[in-house]
């Protein structure tokens, strides 16, 4: 059993045209397909077929969140492994989400449907296998390379963290904590990243945001640029976080869905030890330059 | 069994003090500690007791590499399987090494004696693991956080492939072949990186350098700056490598092991393809921006 | 008569201590030279004996400004042109502020005082005028080369814009209006960069802010970082002006006088024609990425 | 007398054609105008008609360099004084240089057509007067803002710098010397930045290279990038000067006019003292990083 990346997140929108559009053209993500009521879009450097699917719907939010394990067989593990810790699990099959393999769907206990899945329709990074440049020469907007990590809203952190670790096997890697070391917020990774999940405390299955990763802070001044030529509202940003040292603009798609470029961090190992945030130091934690909670950051999600 | 990090090098040097002075106030590692003819040093971000150990000896060169894994149970495995390749595995007792844990030691096919650990000495990185700065405030010369991988070269290189990947567990991310397809470079991973570890040809048991790693371009830019500043000859650079996208720097220590400054590239998940770049293309795969072989580089090592 | 720089600040401190410890470790000025109730401080890559001045007193806040006229002559020229405009002039002998020439000294209609001086003492920028590297090796804290530009407040906005063009022959590089063309905000350059010096709305001899050069965006986030473990709060940023379309970040030094770190912005020829903002854009026209008004930043000056 | 900027350089090519698609689409230049034998560009930031000039001709190489001055009364003046410096000197009608005001035409002792206008159409920046965006949105490969300085050569540099000094009035702002100070390198400026004219050894009337000028080194190596990927050599670079402490890349056009993109260096006043690099340290002086003289960099000019 080895999830080994957040693989995509499905986020709903009342506005599929509005949404496509503002994902190709400001954030820079590839179209991949398209059918009624959904687009699969990736970041260029991604090879599997979608890390974002939006789907029509009459509000915003998030439908579910996928996780990609390394082999097909981890999927009766994992299925077992969920169902002993109560929870129900669905088996979905090839296809039913565009270009995915078997699939795994299961209602975590922080609301969120989850899924896990070992296998993608490969449609590459639009560079050869053979003798490849750097990089693609007709990027678009901010166009990140690839799906980096989402934080989801929970009721109950510490729960959601026992089950990210001994259900779905992730290492918490910093965890922001009352005066009493009650868990607030909790962040966790199988990839080698600061996060590739988090979770902080507000009504079950909500989504704070979800965040594409960006090479350098140069590239995070131009994102800033490139929004705001576009007539994105910037929530916060660029700043530096405290948690996971990365840099970082927080911004909202056209429907309200709040979208990330995030880079920088350091490299997680296994043998990681977590690093623990007190909640005097929240402002700081968040956002280390500000130095203080941004409102809208910690009251709006979706 | 899991090796997760290419863990430390052991570099030999002719003039320990001068090398110690070089790789502390130029390069810009944190000695950790010394006796009479080792100095311990790491990057500043490593929690780990060393990841390169300098010893003095008459002629300059590679000792030794180290993975380090993720268990002590997997050090009996490793032996197990490498014993049955035909390898002769030694036990190290734990502290043989300062800092280390039990290891065990054997004699690569590539003529490169490797060791693998599971236990070191936690040193810290000099931030608290409570509500931590950025980084630390007294970082001295290039200051990278931490090592990031090594090329050693063997006179058989689709043999080193083997041994990497089918007993070591190594992926292979990227090859450079001949146009009968003969493996003339390879590059392996295990910690979601372009490589941890890559062999070129050339003779058995020789090392062409060990890089650490830096957070942008901008840095390497600087790291030029301070290098020359410091008198220190430049070897290539500051360029891109075709092979892993990422930007580098070349140059060599007091004694002449070769040293690199290396970031970007891209993220190795445990689905990715191999690239494969073809012999013709050697001075594109090496240096993107100069595409062209350069002699010292493809004819120098230690 | 030809002023080609912002010369110097003389700005009031209430702990000359702290505000030299501050401008020499954080902001990482060169400390010059001290008598018992002056500090005299410079950017490293300055030639002239200083480009600020603390000056102990029971308040903080701005004692004068001073610009840098090509020829000894033009401050006959000057005087004789300020007399004509109704102010009342001085001359000020040489050495009477440490290091500088013969210097005029003036009231100016925005209620500042101001010098105009031709020669100062040269320091140089601690490299040799032979064969000179990049860059000194001891730089300390954000360490900007030079001095940029300084925002003062007054009155009178158009009657200062009228006094910067027509007596001291500044050009007028950018402008902020109301609906009905009254100018609320102006920049002046003598030296081919978006600003030397500007007047917003306020207190006449008020003081906004002065600003020291950065040379790129990755040092004005390196700014931030130092700024923060630092435990200096961030007034604004970093984020990039509208005006001047410079990258920013705003502070106070320990006393309460507001600092600015400034990198980016166009080259200003003298042929440039002035760009206009319009009041209903202030926000954008002050913070490009955050679109709004920020409180602290238009209330607060000394 | 005021010649404030390289105003625009004419160069030959016998490839009209493939010289506007090279520069619109890798250089980034936009086209303003084209006749039969001439195509007109200019860098996206600058507002005047031209910086560049492509001009059909059965060889490569310079045609003219052009200095705008900031009067048109100049022009007399300038005439006065090159004549009696022995110079032929000729006017030119507004509108024989597409978009061109009054001129005056002379030949430099150095063996170069010059010209210096004073007026020239405003074609603008593609940005509104009022409350501009930073940039546009459709730029175009590296897109620099403006055309930054032009590197001729000449058999007697001595001679050409007293020329550029007593009678243009350019201010020196380094040298190369040998050891019995003969000038071999010279820069000039008129516009606060390290140079806009320089002048080194070789054939009278020659061109060693014209310079755009970048934002910052992610700049540089963003258009090492795109250089590459179009398959344009890299003469040298990206690396850093000794003179001028700018960052670099060398290249050709598809013809064999040398090409740089160029940024950094530092702000020179009038007050600047000249920097002399002695021709022992020419490697260094010319290449910081390289520390050595690169052949084609000081064999190849048109």
């Amino acid at each position: 059993m080895a999830i080994f990346r957040l693989g995509h997140v499905e986020v709903r929108t009342p506005d599929l045209e509005l949404c496509a559009a503002y994902y190709t053209e400001v954030l820079g993500l590839r179209e991949v397909a398209r059918d009624e009521n959904h687009v699969y879009l990736k970041g260029w450097d991604e090879q599997d077929h979608h890390s974002l699917m939006l789907t029509g719907a009459n509000r915003y939010g998030l439908e579910h969140v996928a996780f990609k394990t390394e082999s097909i067989n981890d999927l009766e593990d994992y299925e077992t492994t969920l169902e002993r810790y109560g929870c129900t699990v669905e088996r979905i099959a090839a296809g039913t989400e565009l270009g995915q393999g078997d699939a795994i769907r299961f209602d975590s206990p922080t609301g969120h449907t989850m899924e896990i899945y070992a296998q993608m329709e490969k449609v590459g990074n639009g560079l050869p296998l053979f003798n490849p440049p750097p990089m693609p020469m007709d990027l678009v907007g901010i166009a990140p390379p690839r799906l980096d990590h989402c934080l989801l809203t929970t009721e109950n952190v510490p729960d959601a963290a026992r089950f990210m670790s001994e259900v779905l096997g992730f290492r918490l890697t910093e965890q922001l904590v009352t005066n009493e070391g009650y868990q607030l917020i909790v962040f966790f990774e199988r990839s080698r990243q600061p996060h590739d999940i988090a979770f902080t405390r507000g009504a079950n299955g909500g989504l704070h945001h979800f965040a594409y990763w960006l090479d350098s802070w140069s590239e995070v001044g131009r994102a800033a640029d490139i929004l705001r030529m576009n007539g994105i509202d910037i929530d916060v940003g660029p700043t530096r976080h405290g948690i996971t040292r990365g840099h970082t603009i927080y911004f909202f798609d056209p429907v309200g869905n709040r979208n990330e470029v995030f880079t920088g961090g350091y490299k997680t190992d296994t043998d990681w030890e977590t690093i623990t945030w007190t909640e005097d130091q929240l402002g700081k934690a968040l956002f280390y330059y500000e130095n203080r909670v941004i409102d809208s950051f910690v009251s709006i999600y979706t």
